[in-house]
């Protein structure tokens, strides 16, 4: 296990980076997270980020992010304190208090959102989370997947109202109920969910995903400034596959019940000229097909890099003629079981008919 | 003020119908709810009926009700206990005990749930109820019209779904949030408003109302009886005064957003051939036209009578042929003050043009 690090103001902005490429299209742009981050650490605030087994047993864990559509989070600014509050009124209705926080999801501006919170509220983040990605949907974490309650869980806006999920029949309705309030409240809030006991979500969640992603972030950002084989280097570092390099031809993106959904499609260039892409994208991307095959579908990350700078695209900000690199990175085996598959594998984003192969890993140069 | 008196069998039907009356239309049928009232009743509860000066000041008053379109109400029956556990979750979250429950309205089906819950809860209900009819949202009452906060309130479904609404902006945030998770909850819920004090529910309760329901209900079986003259005798036994006698022949309802909208036009007969009204409904009957010439409008009572028989008809059962005559009741003064015209007079149901003329009170034989 690794140590515990404190997330300084040099850390925010390569961690923004990997969060945002780890965010495989979605979860929600990172960089007005990472702004408020720097506010809140220039301010005087710490936070400690500690390995899995830095706390006891029976600690009590609390999971908070943005909820609603990635596309929404970029016009509508958040007041500051939705996930604290969320949290505040989840400790209440549960009568505990949280020893630590843990994203819901590694991937885009919900990976900033627990550190803000834990600024604010004077607590550490763990270094893991429900993912090793993004997802859209609430019970897409291996938190729900593997068994936690659904309910006590609570939802918080920028008006100052909180509502409380306080029984609730499963983590379906869970996502139903704070999908709706989170449109009601203008399409972007803070959700927390019920504590967790700390030895669950050790056995649970995606391990070292604040370290990866941090990693991740640092490379990036020294292949970019090396300014030249910028994909291979992250590809060599990171341990990804390239699928595909080309230029966007066509993208549709629409507001669907709070999602954002849609398609991009990719010309080929380089060693696949003459090849076509298609991704399909809700929040995230979800499935990629070359030629009409398809070649990468979630849980595994499908991940579009700008082809010259290897920033992460967010698909809110794919647009037309963009060239990018698509690669490949393996989810972690906690969302690969049978029990998984059955939230985010392939057929529960309306693909029955395609069968997951996983990618397999590679050895990095990390 | 009238005594404390406890609702019997024999109460039941003419209080469901006195009910339907005061519904204007909606506020759903309550005759479900006086069916399980009756096997509540028949199983051994009992529940009193206490007048507003029984109670002392610093008594904890709940208002319970069901939430969503009429329509659904009659095809979606519900599990039994939902306003009991919207009611439970407003006390725990609260801290406090309620001592009885009044209606939110007691027009339609919510006239029989704060019984319904009573008798579960082995509480009394009060005689008053904070409509003195039926009105469609949540924050038309006199208790929210008159300062009551939006929160704790709690919302329950059949399924064993519960949220509360913890900390809420103003009473049309929790119109808003209530109506949503109605919607989500399949159409419809049990809602929990915030306990009240005893000496704010008897400055602005519309009072002695389950009273005025059963009163009514009984002169209209009454008049049923004696098969002559039953509209006469049931507009001289409640004060009511005709407005149009007639045949419908346009009814034109859909759901919208979780009410019932549309209108409904009759052609005359009797007295009135010739002429042509005309009634906008949302659940409840909004505005009568006679000719074009707006006659009668909210807050005051319209109601469409069964000609023959004198039974009160809901707008979900309104259909082409049916021979009806439009009566009209004034509503309580405290309906029609300057505070209460903004949440509750036409403007407010989107009529801004109407300018309201009270309809004068009358003397009746009961």
């Amino acid at each position: 296990m690794s140590d515990t690090w404190p997330i300084t103001e040099d850390d925010l902005l390569p961690l923004s980076i990997g969060a945002a490429l780890l965010g495989t299209g979605g979860g929600g742009n990172p960089y007005v997270g990472m702004l408020r981050s720097r506010e809140l650490l220039r301010g005087g605030a710490t936070v400690e980020v500690l390995p899995l087994d830095a706390l006891p047993d029976d600690a009590m864990i609390g999971e908070v992010g943005g909820i609603g559509a990635p596309v929404v989070g970029v016009e509508k600014f958040e007041q500051g304190e939705e996930c604290l509050r969320a949290m505040r009124a989840v400790e209440e209705t549960a009568d505990v208090r949280m020893s630590a926080l843990i994203c819901a999801e590694i991937g885009g501006a919900n990976s900033m959102e627990p550190v803000l919170t834990a600024a604010q509220a004077g607590l550490p983040v763990l270094d893991g989370d429900g993912m090793g990605r993004a997802f859209p949907e609430v019970q897409m974490t291996t938190f729900f997947i593997y068994g936690h309650e659904a309910a006590p869980a609570a939802i918080a806006d920028e008006k100052g109202n909180v509502l409380v999920f306080r029984h609730v029949k499963d983590m379906y309705w869970l996502e139903r109920f704070a999908r709706d309030a989170s449109v009601a409240m203008g399409g972007a809030a803070g959700l927390a969910i019920a504590p967790m006991r700390m030895d669950f979500v050790r056995r649970v969640a995606v391990p070292n995903t604040m370290t990866q992603a941090l990693n991740i972030g640092r490379s990036v950002l020294a292949a970019r400034k090396s300014r030249r084989d910028v994909i291979d280097r992250i590809i060599a570092d990171t341990g990804a596959t390239l699928f595909f390099t080309g230029k966007i031809t066509d993208i549709k993106r629409h507001l669907v019940g709070g999602f954002a959904r849609g398609e991009a499609v990719i010309a080929g260039s380089g060693d696949h000229a003459g090849s076509e892409a298609r991704i399909a994208i809700q929040n995230e991307n979800l499935v990629l097909w070359v030629d009409g095959t398809p070649v990468l579908m979630v849980p595994d990350l499908i991940v579009n890099l700008d082809l010259e700078t290897g920033e992460p695209i967010t698909t809110e900000v794919l647009r037309y003629g963009q060239r990018i690199a698509t690669i490949g990175l393996p989810a972690h085996d906690l969302m690969k079981t049978a029990q998984a598959m059955q939230v985010v594998g392939p057929a529960a984003f309306g693909y029955p008919d395609l069968t997951f192969v996983p990618l397999p890993w590679k050895e990095t140069a990390q």
